[in-house]
Formats: C-alpha cells, sequence, structure tokens
C-alpha cells in the first residue's frame, strides 16, 4: 500500500499486501469514464465495458482496455470491479454479476446512495465482496465525451463499510482510491453517508431544481433572467443536470432528502414571517432580532471556508496525523475519525493510515 | 450618445446629446471601486468619495479623482452622481446631497432595490433628478481591495423609472452605462425590478445562507462539509457574502422576497411529501409522476440556459434589433422591450435604440 514511487522519509517501502492494479469498470459514463482515465494516467490496468461501445474508441485511444460484455469484465479478474452504471440499472447488473463475479474480486460502484445499493448487493449474494464507494466529484454533463480525469483531481471518496465488511477489501479499495486515483478518503457506515450526502447534494439539488422552477412560471421570466447574474447561476447550476439522474439520486435517498426538505422549508417559512411581520434594519423587534440571528446562525460555515480557504492557499501541506486501526473495531476508528473531519491520505501499513488533520468548526 | 470611435457603416456620428462624462461615485466599495476603474478604463472622467479614505491612494493610482466630502463631490457639478453607498446609508447620504446637489446632475445608484430607494429620493426633494440602477454583478467579497473593473465586463444593467422620470435623464444615465461602461440595459419600473430581483437574487440569497445553517447545525458536519463538492460549494457561495449586507438587501425586500420564500417552501413540502408517499423510478405511482412533474418543470430553463450558451459560444453577436422610442410613452416601450426579453445595446439617437434579440423560452 506504501508509493513506492516516493517511500516516506526514513521509511523503507512495506510489501504492498492489498494493491488494486488491475482495474475493471462497468460504465463509461462522466464518473466512470473520467476515473478510467485517472487511473490509467497514473499506471492502473484499466478496462472498461459500457452498455454500448459508442465510447470504446475514445477509451481505447486513451490506454482504457474494453471487452464486449460484463460478463467478460468480470471474468478477467480484476481486482475491484466498479459499478459506473447508473443508480436504476444496479439490480440488473448485479443480477448478471452474481454467478460470475470470482470470488477475489472486490466490487464497488461509485453511486451518490449507499444504503440501497448494499442492500441490492447482498440481495444479489454478493455482499461479502462488496465495499460502497462514492467519489465527490461529477459536474452537470453526462457521458464519456464529458469525461474528464481532472475531475478527480483532488477529489475526495466516502466510502462505506458495515460490521460484515472485510478489512482487506476495504484496503483494496482504498489502495485504488488513494494510490490508484491520487484522492483523499473517509469511511463510514451507509446511514452517515446518505444523510450527509443528502444535506450537502441530493436536496440541494432538489432546491436547485425548485428554484428553476420558480423562473420558468414566472410571467416576468425575461425580466428575471436577465437580471440574474452569478448568484442565481451558481443556485442554479445543478438544476441543469439530466432531470433522470437527479430524480434516481433523490428517490434512492429519499426519507433523507425529504427531512431535510421539512428542515429547510421550516426555516424559510419563518425567514418569510418575520419579513411579512417588518423587519428593519435600525428598529429591534423580534422579527428583526430573529433575522439577524438566522443570517448569523451560517457563521461556523463562513469561518470553515475561511480556514478552507487558508489551508488551499497555504504553500505547505499541514503535517500529516497518523490513525491507527485495529482488526476489531476498525469500522468505528474509521467512522469516527470522519466524525471528527479527518482525510485519509495513505495507509502506511494495513492498519496505520496517514491523515489530513480536521479544520475545526 | 453614440460611440464616436465606431461609428455604425453608412452612419455619420449624431451629436451626443446626452452624454455622462463626468461622473461622481459615492462610496468605492465593491461596486462603486470596480465600476469607477473600469469607466477611467473606457475613458470618463470619474471622481470619487468615500466614507473613509483608506481606498483614495490606490483609488488615485487607477486614474480616479477623489474628493474629501460628498458635498464636494455634489459640487463638482457632475453629469451623473452614483450613490453606490450601502443601502442601510442611503437616507442620510440623500439628506446631505438634498441642499447642494445641482439641478443638472442626475442622481442614480447601484442598490439592489429599486422602490424603497425611489421613496427615500422622493422623500429627500430629489425624485425629479432620479433615475434608478442596478448593475447586475458583484461576488460575495467587499471593499475597494476587492475592485476588479472586470467585474463590469459585459454586464447587464437594469435601470428603473417611473411616470414621472425625465427622458433625458434617462438617456444619460443610459449613456454611462452603454457608452461609458460598455455594458447592456433593460429598463422597467421599480415594481418589476423588485419582483425580479427578489426571484433571482434576494431570495436565493436567504435559501443559501438556510442550507449554511442546516449544516452548521447538524452533529455530523464535518462529514458532511468533508463530502461536499461542486453542488454544495455553488449553492452556498452567497451565503459567505457579508451577512449585514445580504441582510439589509433582504429586508428592503422584504414583501417580494416573503412571497417566494413562500412560493418555494410551498414547493419544496410537496416533494417531501411525494418522497414520503414513496416513491419508484419503475412503478408510476401518483407521487412518482409528481416528482417527475417536478423535474420536468425547470425544463424550460435548462433550455433557455443551452439556447443562451449557444449564443455566447457563438463567434458571431447575433443581428441587433431596433427598438423606437416615443416622448409619450417611452417608459412602457422599454418595459415591454424587457418583458419581450430584449437588451438594449446602445442609443443611435434620442429615440432609436439597438437591442440584442430575446432568447425565447
Amino acid at each position: 500500500m506504501v508509493d513506492n514511487m516516493h517511500p516516506l522519509p526514513g521509511m523503507a517501502p512495506s510489501p504492498i499486501l492489498t494493491s488494486a492494479h488491475k482495474i475493471g469498470i462497468a460504465g463509461l459514463g462522466l464518473i466512470g469514464g473520467s476515473l478510467a482515465e485517472r487511473l490509467v494516467q497514473r499506471g492502473r490496468y484499466v478496462i472498461g465495458w459500457n452498455h454500448n461501445s459508442k465510447p470504446y474508441e475514445s477509451a481505447q485511444a486513451k490506454g482504457i482496455h474494453t471487452v464486449d460484455t460484463l460478463e467478460e469484465l468480470a471474468q478477467g479478474k480484476p481486482d475491484v470491479l466498479i459499478l459506473a452504471t447508473p443508480l436504476a440499472a444496479m439490480p440488473v447488473m448485479l443480477e448478471r454479476l452474481s454467478p460470475v463475479l470470482p470470488k477475489a474480486t472486490t466490487l464497488t460502484d461509485v453511486g451518490s446512495v449507499k444504503g440501497q445499493v448494499r442492500e441490492q448487493v447482498v440481495a444479489a449474494g454478493l455482499g461479502s465482496q462488496y465495499i460502497g464507494a462514492h467519489p465527490m466529484t461529477g459536474n452537470e454533463r453526462s457521458g464519456f465525451a464529458a469525461a474528464d480525469p481532472e475531475l478527480f483531481a483532488d477529489a475526495l471518496w466516502a466510502l462505506s463499510v458495515d460490521e460484515h465488511s472485510d478489512m482487506s477489501r476495504f484496503l483494496t479499495v482504498a489502495d485504488m482510491v488513494t494510490q490508484g486515483a491520487g484522492n483523499r478518503l473517509i469511511c463510514v457506515d451507509d446511514a452517515i453517508h446518505d444523510r450527509c450526502a443528502a444535506l450537502i447534494s441530493h436536496m440541494p439539488h432538489v432546491v436547485a431544481t425548485a428554484l428553476a422552477s420558480l423562473l420558468a412560471a414566472s410571467p416576468e421570466r425575461q425580466v428575471a433572467a436577465a437580471l440574474s447574474a452569478g448568484s442565481w447561476r451558481d443556485m442554479t447550476r445543478v438544476s441543469l443536470t439530466d432531470p433522470k439522474r437527479t430524480q434516481a439520486m433523490v428517490v434512492e435517498d429519499s426519507s433523507n432528502v425529504a427531512a431535510l426538505l421539512r428542515q429547510l422549508s421550516t426555516k424559510l417559512e419563518r425567514i418569510a414571517g418575520d419579513l411579512e411581520n417588518g423587519v428593519s434594519l435600525t428598529q429591534a423587534s423580534e422579527s428583526s432580532q430573529e433575522l439577524a440571528a438566522f443570517f448569523a446562525s451560517a457563521q461556523p460555515f463562513r469561518n470553515y471556508k475561511t480556514a478552507q480557504n487558508e489551508r488551499q492557499t497555504c504553500a505547505r501541506m499541514p503535517e500529516l496525523e497518523s490513525l491507527s486501526l485495529s482488526d476489531e473495531n476498525w469500522q468505528q476508528e474509521l467512522a469516527d475519525s470522519a466524525r471528527r473531519g479527518q482525510q485519509i491520505v495513505r495507509f502506511l501499513t494495513t492498519h496505520e493510515a496517514q491523515v489530513l488533520p480536521a479544520l475545526s468548526w
């Protein structure tokens, strides 16, 4: 698991215990295609399969090997097989993989929802081979033509495990992420992942769509669209995503998204009430105070972003911390580390990782 | 009003009837400072005043003249005096200007709300000299140090007038916008402006703040923040704006913002209900259909953005159309043009403008 090209000072490279050299990717769309290119660029052997062979010529030109069927992809015995197919296609993919996936191959995915994918994987009898994965990258485009390995520059992945997960399979996927893609990772359980992904992605996609929908319905939409500048562009950008993809993402995480929409809606109704009650910038009414408190409640996020920007513009990488994992409790230790705000940069051994320290909130 | 440097083919430059050569700017913050630099770069004579002299040295280095008091700024008889001070400071500024503003000077501003500013201007006895203005640009920073004339590259302004507005004063401000800043404009009444600005800016600022506030309050905020990528960054960017500035903007447009928050909230509650009722990607329940209809309702906006991108990436400027204005009904003719989706690029005469044709919805 050590980056042999750049051994850490004072350390002899330790033997690679759990490497992911041969990587199969099912689905050469925006994410699968970008990841495939990134892994090839960084020296991994990547075999791709797509539901149609449209992207094969361009993929091959970029060093990605291709096969004609999902079954062939599995039978090639990759160390890791990544399902980068749409969420809606998952059950069919798993049904086809179930009889042919070699036991030695670790199965993972890039889906934006983890609980439901695991249920489907378990139902297909592949639970013991599975480690969930969700790279936190993407844009509003789709298809191999839009693929760009730079989407994975400095990306962070969320891996997800449960109490039955195999540690060496986790380490194999972690090798693909950290040494293969050159990315960072955190690892939590499906429930935490799905709640957090709903908060920072799935629910906001609904909000962006609702904003776009309000504009589209306005009789003054030409004037409003003319007036729209950066704030509107940014807040509605993800409404331009393929709506079928967004809908699938929201449906698969529906209970978390629904709960967050209710919370947001309550907040917005309350602010609307304050504004209707009469607010003033100079007189301190109850409504004005509540409005001020609302704006103040986002201050920890502003502070966090300031700290994050400072770190990003700082020339020196912050000193890495060490994280130890035990055989008995590694899942919880990883989740605790993620909750503290650490991010894994690399594994030194199977039981010790180097982590980026937390930014405090 | 004609760009004398680039007369249109076959046309002799017509006499400049309503030029804005000498421009006073009160408030050298992000917007005032950026506009001042832009106008200087494009050959206008700009005098700035700021409530403190901190930015004066840098401003002077950029060719902006400075004076020590707001009164001096007015007494310098600028063609246009722009109030680029915070909305909350407007009444005090107007009280000071009222006794000293020369009749020949046209008063304008850059405030994000137009109805309330006009009320304050009228109360200060300056209504007959006033044309409202709102340049649709900005970012989350503030102060002259953050000023950047590029903020006004290809910007669009909304001017606002009422039935008492003076056409030649409108044309003077229009000259500053089109020939001075090299920008486009539309012109509507205050009510349309404020409703539309609430839709595409003021209300979304509240939504961005509410999203940031939800994250800040989450016990899993470290995990959620780690997972956050482009969609979250873009949807919360404006929550990083100085909250006092945002709060002022929202308060001054409170009834429009409140109404839109209620509409948005109703939409979000309905989607939450659909998600709670059980939605599926494969089975067509009523909830699933409503969810699909929700995502489809944003389609006109997606189409509009596609058309906009096509226009922007097209090498050739679309052929301009002509807009005629009458002395009797010019305000309504301008508003109708804006509602049709046209944008004024330049005036050929006092009664004829060239407009960018509408993108259809």
